[in-house]
C-alpha cells in the first residue's frame, strides 16, 4: 500500500573554470553545473539494487572530461551535450543540466583591457537550464541576481485598504529587486544563445528604466512583453522579483524634512512578485 | 497575442517572536512567516490597476495582529488562520501560508530550567505550510536541516561504471545529509500537530540510526515507509537529502594507514537525492 | 625608502573528520582548522625566494596526517602539538593554531543514544587559538555563536539623551545576544581543557539566566565575573556580544494593546558591545 | 581583584541609501556605518550606570539625520563629521566610523546611461574608517572584495619540502584571490579622496595584471609599492589575499590530456595571505 513517488537524484555545484589559450589572449570560463536524472531507479529506493545508478560522482568527472572538448560556445550548446550523454543511459528518461555562468571580465589596466589578468563581476549570473527527453530538448535560460533600482518613476496607490492597513500610498517611491528572469525558447533550432541573451538583457536593462511603475507587478508584465516583442524565439517569460524595501526616514524628531532623500534598505520582510508573461491563443 | 500567465505575490520572511508571560514561566515562540495570494490580479500587471491588491505591507500587519490572539498552538493552527482569513478577500483564489519556527529551549542552570531564559537551538527548523482555497486546506509540514550522519550501516556499492568512472565501491562510508522532509496530511480534522510533529521527528530517527543503507535512495524509502507506517493521517513524504560528501583522506604518502578513520568533508559538489513514499492504491 | 611591515600566512578553513572507532560505540570530532605562522619571510615578498615558505598545501597535509595519533584528547592538546611542530622550522618565530570544534550528539532513538548515528548540534561552537613562540604558548579558548535570550530581568534606562535620541527607556526589554566569549589561561601545565570548558560554560549560561541587566555592557561584566571567580586558571575574559534587537511592535493601529508580548526581530543594525573582564593588580 | 579591560561598543550595520535629486540626474549613495565609541564607560559595566552611554540607537539616529546635510562628498568627509560629532560627547575618548560604500551604477540603455535608474555593482565595495581622538584623525581607507585572477604569469616553486609535502612546483599556475587592501593616509590635509581611491584602485589593477608573481606574497609586496610610489599621502598599504585555489583535473583516467586548461575552483582550505607595505626610516 506503500509506494515509491516522484524522485530524481543528482550532483549539484559542480564547479569547473576552462582557461581557453587560443594563443597570449585568453579566456576564462567559470560555470558552476547541475545534473539531475529521472527515470526507472526504482529498485534504488526499494530493494537496495544499485545497478541502475549512475554514481553522481561519475557525473562530476563527465562535466570535467567533457569541458575541454564540448564547452567551446554557449552554456546552452554544452548543457546539450551533456543532457544527451546522459539520456544515452538507458534507464534514464529525463536528463536535466542546468548552468550558472560566472562573469570574469578582461581587467582594465592603463594599456588597455589585459590579455591574461580577470575580474569577477558580480552584477549578475547568466543561467540556463536544458531538459532533455524522448520528446527533446526544453531549453530555458536566464539572468538571476540583476540588483536594480529606480529612483524617479514608480508609483504604489489605489490598493484595498483595510482595518491592518497602514501604507500610505506614494506616487513617487524608490524601487530596487534582484530581478531573476528566466525564458523559454519554442524552436531551438537556430538560435544563437549568446546573442540572444545579450540582446535579452539590454531589453530588460531599457524597459526596466524607460517604464513608468505603478507596482512591481506591471514592471514584470512591461518587461516581459518587451523580451517576447523582440525575440520570436522565447515563447514564455517568468520573473521573480522581490521587492527590496527603501524606506524613507522620519527625519521630523531632529527638526528636518526628508525631501524624498534619505531611507533606510531592509531586508526583512521583503514582498515577492512572481509572474509569468507568454504568448497567448 | 501576449498574456499574463501563473502570478502570485505576496511577503515573504515576516519575522515575529511572541512571548507568552503566563505567570513567572514564559514561553518563547519565534516564527518566520510567508503570505502569499493567487487570484484575479490581472489587472494590477495588464492595466497598473491595483484595486485588487492587497498590499505585502498589510500582510505583515495582519501576521503581528494576529499573532496576540491566535498564536496560542501549532504553527499549523495559526498559519490555518492566517490563510483563511486572507481568503476572505473576494478576489484571492488560493492562500498559502508559510511558517518555519525557530526554536527556543530553556536555559538549562545549576537550579533547573530557567523560567525565563533561553538558548536558540540550531538543531533543526520545524515547518509547515497551509494553502487554502475553496476546495479546503492543503497542509504539509516537516523537518528542516536536520543534519545527521551514520558512522556505521552505510554502503554504496554495484553502480554501473562507465569510463568515467573512479569511484571505489565501499561496503563502509560515512554517510551525512542535511535531511529535509515534508509530510502531507490527508484528513486534518483530529489532528493534534504538535505530537504529530514530534512522534514523526523521533520515526525519523530512529529509521535513520537502526537501517543498514545500501544508498541515500533506500535511506529515504526506509525512512518514508517508517513514518507512513506510524501515522495513518499522512498521505506522503517527501525528501531533500544532499549527500554531505566525506572523503576519507589518502595518508599513504605520509607513510600512515587511513582505517576508515580519517575524513574531509567537502561542500562543493554534492550529491542530492529527492524522493517521495507515499500510500498508493 | 619602503619596507615590508608586519605580515603572516597560513592555510584557513581546514576541515576534519574523525571517527574513533574503539569498539561498536563510535565517537565524531568535526574540527575546523587554521594554520598561521610568523617570522623569517621577508625574501618571499621583496625577492621572490621560496626557500623558506613552508607550502599551504603542506600545512593541510600535516594537519590531517597529526590527526590520526594527535587528536585523542581536547581541541586544546591537538592545537598545541600542531603548533609545535610548526614552530620547529627554524624560519617560523610563532605558530598560531585556531580549531574551532563543531558538536555531534549521539542521536537519541527509541532504544538509547545510537552508537554510530549522531546528529549535528547548532547551538554553539568551541573554539580554542595557541600561539606558540619561543617563550612558550598562549591558549585561549572560547564559546562562539551560543544565541541567548532573557524575556525578564533585562532593562535600559538613565541613558543620556540629546536631540538625536528617540529610543524610551525601559525596564522590561527582550534582551538577546549572540554571544562569543574567549578566556585566556595563564599557566596550562595541569588544566584539563575539556573540564573547564564545560563549567565555564555552565558559569556563563548560570550567570546570564539569573542577573539582572541594566545594559548588555553590565551583563558581560557579571558574566565575567563568574568565570574569573571560578576557574583560576583564567586569567581574562573577552566578551563580543550583538544587540539582537527585537522591537515591540505597534499594535495600536490595530486597535490593540501589546502588553509585551509581540515583537519583531531584526538584523541590521545591531548594537555591539565589546568587553575584556581580568585579573586586576 | 578583577578589573574592567580593554571595551567598546557601538552600532554596527547601520544601513544608509540617499538619492541626490539635483535636477533630473539622481545620485545614488548607498551606505553601511558602523560606530565604535571608547572612553570613560566603565561605570555602565560594573555599576549598571547609564549615565554616560550614548545609547545605540541614538548613533543610528544620528547617521540618518547627518546624511541629509553632511554626505556630499567622500565617504572619507562624511566619516570625519560623524566622528567628530561623537568625540564632542565629553566622556568619549576615541570615535571610529567605517563605512562601506555599496557601487551603483548608472543602467545603460539605447538611449545612453539613464538618468534615474540604477544598476548595483558587485564588483568590489569601497571602504573607509576614521578613528577620532585628541591627537587627531587616523583616516585608512580601502578596497573589498575585488576577486581577480591571473591566467598567465604566475608560479609557485622553490619551496621547501618535508615529509608531509605532495604539492608539485609549477611555474604556470592559475592565481585567483578576493583581494583586501587598506591604507592609511598620513597627513589628509588637501587629500581628495575619490581621485586617491580611483587612482590606487588603478594602480592595483595595473600591477596585478602586469607582474609576473613567483608567490601571493611577492604580489602583495608588488601591488604595495605600485601604491606607495604613486600616492605620496599614503603611508602604509596592508593586503589581505586569500588564495582562492583552482586546482588542475586529473582527466588522464579518462585518457584526456589537460593542458593547464580545466580546474575546479575550491573554498576550503585556501590560503591566507597578510602583509604590510609601508615607507621606512
Amino acid at each position: 500500500m506503500i509506494e515509491l513517488g516522484p524522485n530524481r537524484y543528482g550532483k549539484a555545484a559542480i564547479r569547473l573554470v576552462k582557461v581557453v589559450r587560443d594563443g597570449p589572449r585568453h579566456t576564462v570560463r567559470d560555470l558552476t553545473v547541475d545534473i539531475v536524472l529521472e527515470g526507472d531507479f526504482a529498485a534504488a529506493h526499494t530493494e537496495g539494487d544499485n545497478a541502475h545508478v549512475v554514481a553522481t560522482d561519475t557525473m562530476k568527472n563527465t562535466v570535467h572530461a567533457f569541458a575541454s572538448e564540448h564547452l567551446t560556445g554557449s552554456i546552452e550548446r554544452f548543457g546539450h551535450v551533456l543532457a544527451r550523454h546522459f539520456l544515452d543511459f538507458e534507464q534514464v528518461a529525463r536528463a536535466t543540466v542546468a548552468i550558472a555562468e560566472h562573469r570574469w571580465v578582461r581587467m582594465p589596466t592603463a594599456s588597455g583591457a589585459a590579455d591574461d589578468a580577470f575580474l569577477r563581476s558580480g552584477d549578475f549570473t547568466r543561467t540556463t537550464r536544458i531538459q532533455a527527453s524522448a520528446d527533446g530538448d526544453v531549453v530555458e535560460s536566464g539572468i538571476r541576481d540583476l540588483v536594480v533600482m529606480k529612483t524617479a518613476g514608480s508609483a504604489f496607490a489605489g490598493f484595498p485598504r483595510d482595518r491592518y492597513t497602514t501604507l500610505p500610498e506614494t506616487e513617487d517611491r524608490l524601487m530596487a529587486t534582484r530581478l531573476t528572469a528566466v525564458w523559454r525558447y519554442g524552436d531551438t533550432g537556430g538560435v544563437d544563445f549568446d546573442a540572444a541573451f545579450d540582446s535579452i538583457g539590454e531589453a530588460l536593462l531599457d524597459a526596466f528604466a524607460e517604464h513608468h511603475s505603478p507596482s512591481v507587478q506591471a514592471s514584470a508584465w512591461i518587461m516581459g512583453r518587451a523580451v517576447l516583442d523582440l525575440r520570436p524565439e522565447v515563447e514564455e517569460v517568468r520573473f521573480s522579483m522581490p521587492n527590496l524595501h527603501h524606506w524613507l526616514v522620519d527625519l521630523s524628531p531632529f527638526g528636518q524634512a526628508n525631501r524624498n532623500e534619505v531611507f533606510t534598505p531592509t531586508t526583512e520582510p521583503h514582498g515577492l512578485i512572481e509572474a509569468t508573461v507568454r504568448r497567448g491563443g
